[in-house]
């Protein structure tokens, strides 16, 4: 289980059985909640004592600067960072005449426990006051899957042993002071001071409202709250606000075990077009909506919403509890961030915390997006949307790059470029490459047609151009593409990246595809025959480096001639490489630092033979040091393929252990939505062995010794199917929809409803699994 | 001859016939005095109109902090800038009640000249004032040669056509106000606002001086002036001073045709370490010096100064008049910049003007050094030991990059790493041979053996190190220098550089010869004979690029399988292209900003047959555009090399014309030292033929059809030399010195003081010169 004393995780939920201030930031980021439009950090009610406050919109984003000393041409001058907006979370507690703080007084019981089938986070709070009044108090907070612009709390206190006075202030609050950031650790937030100017402000008893606007990128943004108080007889209730807070005060006298509950709704709104009149109508109108539902029933539509989900999305297994946990875990927090996120971007930390800004990265596509484009396709509908919104942009950054097609941006948040250091920012194309298979892979397994005309032959197109403008044909006849850099960051600005290369060669042959199937649209286009037999051509004479001397693939051009790694000469406190070693050092070393060519093996793995495979796993296993949250599940899910189980099951203990036992040091700012996928991809594509080939999914499960089964459920073809796995056979049960061919193994099989299929799994010849760098093993995993 | 009308250019001076505020900011800069120590930019005697105000100290710098948004480590945290420090050139003329400024009232004639033999700035203007008052202002500037400190202004007013009341302010001022840079050009420098806090201020009638502290770098500053007035009777004079401005005010009434003259004289001194009180005493003494040798004095030993320099330095040719005026304009503004800088650094711009910030690059190095090696050998050997001195710096920074030995900067005031662009700064490792070669060729030329043992192996020994660090040994049994950038700033962080590598084999070679030579210094160093065996095994093995398919060096590997450049589609306005194209486009591309490999050629001549030299210049012409100005002179050197004589002599104009046609359009920022060094080089090393070969000097001269003679002269193992060469024949005269065995086309030449050797030049057969990129060929230079 868990390893910190302070957590203990059940199949179906998180509980902190005990408060430690130490992790108090990283359980601010566990115990988060949201639905992709709002997100709310897991602060403690009363405020205080917290690590990082946080409120998010999906969106909601300032501007700043860019240095531009030494700035080269198309860096970009300004960089949005999201902002922590108004804190509705906020339920200030004093008991008869001190502050409810559990650093004083003494604290005889906590325990906060999130609920992933019902959407809810819970508390109990057992505390005497330094002058002896004990209370208890009980809240349970939601952030609404179904209203998007809704959070509650249900907010209770209780006099325990004597006539208690309580008085609660229940706030709006803007412009929190956060903590500063590391400024050794480029990964560290950017905090904004005070990033909301005050437009309005009211309070009405019970009804709060402020309305500000971000600085420079001149976003209105609304919060309302409104309280349903239920106290004893004389229990008085007050409004009040000023420019940043909002308050209403509710004192009652408690009697002996009498309580008090407040019911505390709050809504949000926010544009960047619409005035600030029609915004404050609009939280008004939420608020009015969620309040009209009641607690009760935002309760139930929010259990309902999830009951769903889960029977669409559960992953169940036998055999490791913490792994059973995790991927529930990881699934509920991918929904949180995806749900309801619709035209916005999903951020590497969904709503979770301020690390890396809140921008989206490539990670959305490639990790996030294969999860819920088989367990949640109509968010990953919505996210594709939102890539589509900014292609504006892209084909703006493309032509400003002298290039041609769409460049889409390494990180972002509005659609525009926000990397400060292009080697590893814009020169990683390869973000262009994870949207459009993206939205090949959505269009295909959805069969979603209505995407495809309207956005996908559009993608495909200005993606399949940018491939175009920057590869050449070399006079060795192979189509190159130089100076990139792939998504190994401890390489870059390299020739011929493999990962790229054969990524770009599915883009094209897709891009080939959609305008064949579309030809109207390609024609508006302006994409006609010739062009796509240009694509085809590229993609037929793709460079793919490969070192005939070792037998393997290189990860760019030249890579294998580098020199090794002093992996000796580095020591357990040198990791991760890139806080202790200039980026010159790693960049011309043998040294991966997340899987690039082995993401290859997986992403495109008929590509290769299966002997390539597991020759090319060889060779990078040694030297690749996982200092980024995103390569233990693929390499995990390739262990898996070329037959290393056991070293796979480690690695999915890796995954999922990314954020509940902090390997990163950094989840206090956020939880890693990749790794919470990869959780996912390293039971469902690893061990479920789920792949699409040709047109077909395809499957190819086996269990490591420590599983004795594992059942997961995918949606595709308007079909939803179960998969069921033990050690020597596996069960396929098509559970809706009409008759569905699949492959087992490579072999056929047809599935009709409510019949499950039972095929043997094939035994596998042992062997020998590779090693890792010096002291970079992931840990045995002990189911 | 120059084209701008506003200049003229004789053999020995530079003129500027009339004021043209255009071009005012250029002027500055060509007519900046200097002595390495201080400079004065050319600025108008009243201050106004100005460009860019300019008073610097060498070694004066301000820290100012760098972005850390997404640095990396060892990125550095702050840069520094050097320092306008107090403006001692201000002399502020009234004349009767009005402003005397050359934009108001009528200017009837403006001229300044600049006399390069004997080291003085010139002005006469004559100017009616908008209420009729006409005065003929004449002044006459020197920053001395010989007393470092010190600087003096002889300033004249005559009342032309009746008696007219004239009051000058001399002033000193500090932090003066200065114009914003161009935030879109990376060139461009950054001004600090206000540098200097106040420390002490002090008048008594004509004597001045202002005591200030850079903010954070912490270095006093001190100024002090002196005035002696010979004017009409009743002529006064009265001091005052306040923190930022001290003021002698001296007030006559002149009868029509009648002059007041003031000579000032001005003292600077500065420490990081001294107090303000030595610091006052310093400059004062400095001060009083100056007056007891007076104005006549000082002139008198500037001439004795200069005439013993051009003895040594002059280069005579017949054929071209503004060649002529421009390698004497170049060599004195070279003298400038380094006559005095001592134990600090030489810029860029030396002291003219705020470009680059003030920072020292390899330009120092690679090209003024080889020119003041061979005419003031004792200001190289200064520049040397600054770099020495500065080797605890490189020691720590190398250290920091996990390397050994000593890693220099790339670009620095007081040695550390100022570069905020890692791929074009610290990868840019080639600094370091530019420095181990400066020593080797300063220590062979000069035979200072001296020079050697106290620093000349210490720095051979720790840059062998860097490159044993840097380097590997590849499964191919070469030795590989990976992912590091050469000269040419349009590729970075690549492979085996050639250049890089083949001047690491020299310092490796150079390193085995000192420790063997020194062997107790070696000793102390911790080098032993393995060490040296290690390096001239890997000099032996080190990779050197070659394409065999085209018969061509690589730039570095695999260049020459990049993408050509598209110079059909960059259009004459589409230049310098770092202006228009990211980077990483640039990078991946067969574009070269300047040469590289082609510098190989000149400096690593020996590594190439002359048939490569020809084939490899041909193959890198049509791709060097040229966007830097240390490039038209290295081509003109190897131009001429490989026989194209008159593309060599149209280079050689293109580095003419550099600042005296602001070819670069930042001639405003300050002189480009290394094009200036170039004209020199052009002509010594390229028509001159001037080598080292097997520790001898080894000449080829050849001229172009449009030089009908060349005489030029060199110091080397403690001997003068003139070297004179006409279309058919060189003659060689050992002006000083003991029998000297020299080399001329590779036969041996034994040279007798005083006794001119006339030796035939070997016919060239003509061909056909490589062509440059479309609207790249340098202009046609017609003499």
């Amino acid at each position: 289980m868990i390893s910190h004393p302070a957590y203990d995780a059940g199949r179906w939920q998180l509980v902190e059985n005990r408060l430690d201030l130490g992790v108090l930031p990283q359980s601010e980021s566990l115990f988060a909640l949201g639905n992709g439009h709002l997100g709310w950090r897991g602060t403690l009610d009363e405020g205080e004592p917290h690590g990082i406050p946080g409120s998010y919109l999906g969106g909601v984003h300032e501007e700043l600067p860019l240095p531009v000393r030494e700035s080269g041409y198309g860096d970009p001058e300004c960089a949005e960072t999201l902002v922590n907006v108004v804190n509705g979370k906020l339920l200030r507690l004093f008991v008869d005449d001190e502050p409810f703080d559990v650093r004083l007084g003494t604290l005889h019981h906590h325990r906060r426990w999130l609920d992933l089938r019902r959407g809810l986070l819970h508390r109990s709070t057992d505390w005497t006051s330094p002058a002896g009044s004990r209370v208890v108090v009980r809240s349970t907070r939601l952030v609404s899957l179904t209203q998007r612009a809704l959070a509650a709390v249900a907010y209770e206190v209780e006099a325990v042993h004597r006539e208690t006075q309580v008085a609660v202030q229940s706030e709006l609050v803007a412009n929190e002071p956060l903590p500063a950031p590391d400024p050794h650790d480029p990964r560290a937030p950017q905090h904004l001071d005070r990033p909301l100017e005050p437009v309005e402000h009211a309070a009405d008893g019970g009804r709060l409202r402020l309305l500000h606007r971000t600085r420079r990128s001149g976003l209105l943004v609304a919060a309302a709250a409104g309280h349903r108080v239920s106290g004893p007889k004389g229990c008085s209730v007050h409004g009040g606000a000023e420019e940043d807070v909002a308050r209403c005060t509710v004192v009652a006298r408690l009697g002996s075990g009498r309580r008090l509950r407040i019911v505390k709704t709050v809504a949000y709104a926010w544009s960047g077009m619409r005035s600030a009149a029609s915004l404050r109508d609009e939280a008004e109108a939420a608020l009015a909506a969620g309040q009209h539902t009641g607690w009760q029933g935002l309760a139930e539509e929010q259990r309902r919403y999830l009951d769903a989900f889960w029977a669409r999305a559960d992953v169940e297994l036998e055999g490791d509890e913490e792994i059973q946990h995790a991927v529930r875990f990881g699934l509920f927090h991918l929904l949180q961030a995806a749900a309801r996120a619709e035209e916005q971007p999903i951020g590497a930390k969904g709503l979770t915390g301020p690390g890396y800004g809140g921008h989206c990265f490539w990670d959305t596509e490639a990790f996030v997006l294969p999860v819920l484009t088989y367990t949640a396709p109509e968010a990953a509908a919505a996210s594709l949307r939102w890539r589509h919104r900014t292609l504006d942009r892209a084909l703006e950054r493309a032509k400003q790059l002298q290039l041609r097609g769409a460049a889409f941006p390494w990180r972002t948040i509005s659609g525009r470029e926000c990397s400060a250091y292009w080697p590893a920012g814009t020169a990683a194309f390869h973000v262009n490459a994870a949207v459009a298979d993206a939205a090949v892979r959505y269009a295909q397994v959805t069969g979603d047609a209505g995407f495809e005309r309207a956005a996908g032959v559009e993608l495909l197109t200005h993606v399949a151009r940018l491939w175009m403008a920057l590869g050449h044909h070399g006079r060795d006849g192979a189509f190159h593409i130089d100076g990139v850099t792939g998504p190994d960051e401890y390489s870059a600005v390299a020739d011929d990246n493999t990962y790229t290369n054969l990524m770009a060669q599915a883009n094209l042959r897709a891009a080939a595809l959609a305008v064949r199937r579309y030809p109207a649209e390609a024609a508006a286009l302006g994409a006609d025959e010739a062009e796509r037999r240009a694509w085809l051509t590229a993609a037929d004479r793709m460079a793919v480096p490969y070192n005939a001397e070792l037998g393997v693939h290189e990860q760019s051009a030249g890579f294998t001639r580098h020199a090794p790694w002093d992996f000796a000469a580095t020591g357990p406190d040198g990791y991760p490489l890139m806080l202790h070693h200039p980026y010159f050092d790693l960049y011309r070393s043998q040294v991966v630092k997340q899987a690039d060519l082995v993401l290859a093996l997986f992403l495109r793995d008929s590509a290769f033979t299966p002997q390539q495979k597991a020759r090319d796993f060889a060779y990078y296993e040694p030297i690749t040091v996982r200092d980024s949250s995103l390569s233990a599940c693929v390499q995990s899910v390739v262990a898996a393929d070329v037959g290393h189980l056991d070293l796979a099951f480690d690695y999915l203990g890796e995954s999922a252990e990314m954020d509940l036992e902090d390997l990163q040091h950094n989840t206090r700012d956020g939880l890693h939505l990749a790794a919470l996928a990869g959780v996912w991809l390293a039971l469902v594509a690893g061990f479920g062995g789920l792949r699409r080939h040709g047109g077909h999914l395809a499957f190819a499960p086996r269990l490591p010794a420590s599983l004795t089964r594992l059942a997961y459920h995918v949606t595709a073809f308007q079909r939803r199917l179960r998969i069921e796995a033990t050690p020597r056979e596996a069960t396929y049960t098509l559970l809706s929809g009409p008759r569905l061919e699949i492959r087992h193994y490579g072999h056929p099989l047809t599935l009709e409803r409510g019949v499950p299929r039972v095929r043997a799994i094939p035994p596998l010849r042992p062997r020998h699994p590779p090693a890792q760098p010096p002291g970079r093993a992931p840990r045995r995993k002990e189911p």
